[in-house]
């Protein structure tokens, strides 16, 4: 039981130098990927710089203890940064104290409404975030993120939380472009390009083991970082308009106490709750794949602890929402983390970052962070899925589009919560006109199929009607519908039976229209027969009102309704 | 194609004098019978009397030219009254003439409504109001209707549109009973029920045929406003502050052209929109039910249009919001109307009486049609369903309880839409954590069961899991976890079977997950297989790169994949 709730018990007990040393040596590597991660996931924010990394430390600690996961790595990431810069931008504005409170208020509700949800197990809720949804969502957050860092890489200053918005405000600043930042920017933006896609297969190339060329190919960044600090320092660029990251307070974060001013938390309940939502998916889904490499396995109502103890650890430290996020953990797992004590060296080694390197990148240009986030992001935006989802789903297809060109135009959430409602709604639409066929037998076979597919017999008096759906208020109507109408079309027909292999519930609401629809063959002379109803919805079945009025009787195989009915239905031909 | 949307033609051309002696005897039956009941919904809605009148005349015509049903009856009905006071009481006075104003640009946007849905076929729209809710929130209604007529009955002022305010406004006016009006209320309302639910069986008993019965029955109103008019006048109780009708503008409504004041449609759309569905889910089940019995069909989405074209017609006439109403149609049906002439014939009846009648309801106690509507609504009231709903579901029987509770609370709009959102809700909940067995095969045959339930064959290198519900986004991740689990728990695991038989959609969520699966399973060592997929499904996954990715193989029975896999799985056995 604590075990269930307190993971590390698990694999502390068995904790030896051997994972000892492989932790170490992931712990390093993810570290100085972390660093300009967490500087740039700040800005994206619109936070200070030093609270990206304050949010890289506690948070691993916390996850460490709690989650469920051997290799996840949890901290800031670009959509749960964007979705606080636009939760808190309603608010305050950035860089006042009021916009760091609300961010470290946003990250302990998160937290709380995590760790409930997992209490409750209600890890479920997550399930409404469609497969297309969310990659809607993901893909029109990293144009939008991208679009937002031009201003970095520009030199100019232009706000917004949508796309219309960022790109109206970068076009009226179009004259104030500053041109050593421009250099900067596109530099370093070509540089990390070409470091993620050519520096691998070339350091592949001279020799080097797959996996080790893509761990260095990965610390790209820290190159460009180190590089055009240098640049900036060296050729006092900061004097002709290049904007610095500037004075970062050195030393480890306080404990603050989040606010607990229940407007505010008001205000902030629903982004709260996206975000929560939103970082969770995420988070499990990687926890999930990288799990399933070594055959280990997750369990996603304490992962929602884990997450949300983490969140409450950055609001604690003065941090912001963060969640377990894909490229670090990748890193991590294929740098031979065993055991989440990696998380725990890593929150070390970003504690020594904080302690000692914070006065190193006084000048590091925010146009090389706006770089690797946007090189980062772009990552992310995969318009092809669009295709991938028309050719197999219409209806996922609305529900994606739905999702991109609302983020796109209105903002994250509005944009995820209509994708939301639209995929409900179309699922619900979808359902509620269920295929169905008449069918008729095989001739020589107890098998029953589509009179509209197959050559089969029928008979006048008998009509067989296979519904392939579950029965519940969306399409029970529809049933009733389709029945009368075969009613009123088949003026010789004295049996109809509703077969149903594939009816896997039968709501309140289609019993009721089964009722009506016995009491109104009835009225019309016609028996109402069921067939091959399963088991469990027998089980619902049978203590009810409708059994027991039921004109016809229940078959428990189609073949047998079919021999009882055509026996009775035709007393002429017997004699 | 003309036929379809002008159903009058096709029953006009086969009209002979037969059909017209049937039609006008019925027409006579409901126009007596609608008399009284249009001026109580009109008082209900906080209307003149005089409006329900002009409710119960153009639209008629409308329907008897648009509608499918043969027999159903449109006017002013209990829950749509209540309704239509509810969402014009929020923006106007009763009495006043931006009240009224508010009602006819009501009718009039509903109307508009109706048809636009009957012309885009989005009738079914109406499914998402599940039979628990609907019964719900009629029953809800029918509460709060007959505690707001009992001001009328106590001969006090009290307002409010849920059961609390009532109350709480009747209690405070105890003090100020008018004892000549209760005693005319509570005899009315004393006379109305023995009528209900004695008079027929009198009447049979003393010979008379029960339908004609019924209907001398259906007629008791007239008789309580014959005698209580009589009363008020003769006694002059007017005087010892009995309320009464009073002046009603004799004579034809005018046209009117409804307010095309966007301001007010944008405050009323949701009001009409939920008057549209209600209105249009009450009409068409009494419309099945009628038809069946006389194995005619009527067509939803053409109801639609017909039940529009009488809104509008309402509006235009200065009425307020129609639809068909049950008791009225039964009537119709029983007197033996066969057309919807009889309906045309009943509108004539209702502009005679507002010709004619108007001077002599001028005495008519507003006590007595509080009565008739209480007596009226009270049988709309059904708290058994609540037990049989939670018999048979306890989901079900969540959505009525908070449909009722929330009715009563907080009024008819906040009470359906929370209604109908929490039965969403909860079905998807229902089917995001489907029914799933691990299945073993029966010795000798070719069956494959539960392995809880059923002694059965098993094999430690395959495992099959039948999942009893479609895939898609809602039990997506579900899926997953079930399957990593199993895998997790299963070291000498090589083969999983995902057995298909119920499975009767894979949307793109569900597709993406199977892929997840495939990838991690084969990760993990482990071979992934589908059988018995059905055919329509089958057809989607053709051309997906799921297909093409498969570590295992499509199966189309699960018998094949057990003979192929257990010789597969085991060389050794087979040396």
């Amino acid at each position: 039981m604590l075990q269930r709730y307190l993971p590390i018990l698990q694999w502390l007990k068995v904790y030896n130098r051997e994972t000892l040393t492989s932790d170490l040596v992931a712990a390093v590597i993810v570290t100085i990927m972390l660093i300009p991660q967490s500087l740039a996931y700040a800005l994206l924010a619109g936070l200070p710089p030093e609270v990206g990394l304050y949010a890289s430390i506690l948070p691993l600690v916390a996850y460490a203890i709690f989650g469920t996961s051997r290799t996840l790595a949890v901290g800031p990431v670009a959509v749960v940064s964007l979705m606080t810069a636009a939760a808190v931008g309603n608010l305050a504005l950035a860089g006042t104290a009021e916009y760091l409170a609300a961010a470290i208020a946003l990250a302990f509700l998160s937290g709380v409404i995590l760790i409930l949800m997992g209490l409750f197990r209600l890890g479920i809720l997550a399930n409404f975030l469609s497969h297309p949804v969310i990659s809607g969502f993901i893909t029109a957050s990293g144009l939008i993120i991208a679009a937002s860092q031009l201003k970095h890489i520009l030199g100019v200053d232009a706000g917004g939380h949508n796309l219309l918005d960022i790109l109206m405000a970068l076009a009226g600043q179009l004259a104030h472009i500053n041109l050593p930042t421009l250099i900067i920017g596109v530099s370093a933006t070509a540089f990390l390009f070409w470091v993620r896609k050519q520096l691998k297969p070339l350091l592949v190339k001279v020799g080097l083991g797959p996996r080790l060329a893509d761990i260095i190919a990965k610390a790209g960044p820290v190159l460009a970082v180190v590089a055009t600090t240098l640049a900036v320092w060296g050729l006092d660029l900061q004097a002709q308009g290049v904007k610095v990251v500037g004075q970062v307070p050195s030393g480890l974060p306080g404990l603050t106490l989040p606010s607990f001013d229940l407007g505010l938390w008001k205000q902030l309940f629903v982004s709260a709750l996206l975000i929560s939502i939103v970082g969770f998916v995420e988070s499990v889904s990687v926890a999930q794949t990288l799990a399933a490499k070594r055959r280990q396995r997750i369990d996603p109502d304490q992962e929602l602890v884990g997450l949300g103890a983490s969140n409450i650890a950055a609001a604690a430290s003065g941090g912001f929402p963060v969640t377990g996020g894909f490229s670090r953990s990748v890193v991590n797992f294929d740098a031979g983390a065993e055991t989440p004590a990696a998380g725990a060296f890593t929150a070390v080694g970003i504690a020594m970052a904080t302690l000692v390197l914070t006065p190193l990148i006084f000048f590091l240009p925010k146009a090389t962070l706006a770089a690797t986030i946007i090189v980062a992001v772009l990552s992310l935006v995969d318009l092809g899925a669009l295709k991938r989802t028309w050719a197999y789903s219409r209806s996922d297809f609305a529900a994606m589009l739905a999702t991109i060109v609302l983020t796109l135009v209105h903002g994250v959430e509005l944009g995820i919560i209509a994708g939301v409602g639209l995929s409900v709604l179309l699922y619900l639409y979808r359902t509620s006109k269920p295929h169905s066929a008449i069918v008729g037998r095989v001739p020589g076979t107890e098998h029953f199929r589509n009179i509209d597919r197959h050559q089969v017999e029928t008979e006048q008096h008998i009509l067989t009607l296979r519904v392939d759906e579950s029965l519940y208020f969306a399409n029970a109507r529809y049933l009733e519908d389709l029945i009368y109408d075969q009613v009123a079309r088949n003026p010789e027909l004295r049996h109809l039976v509703l077969m149903c292999p594939a009816v896997n519930l039968i709501d309140a609401s289609a019993l009721e229209s089964l009722e009506a629809i016995n009491q109104r063959l009835m009225d019309s002379g016609v028996k109402f027969h069921l067939s091959e109803v399963k088991g469990p919805v027998m089980d619902k079945l049978k203590d009810t009102h409708f059994l027991h009025d039921l004109s016809g009787e229940i078959f428990l195989s189609q073949y047998a309704a079919w021999e009882k009915l055509r026996a009775t239905s035709q007393p002429c031909d017997n004699n």
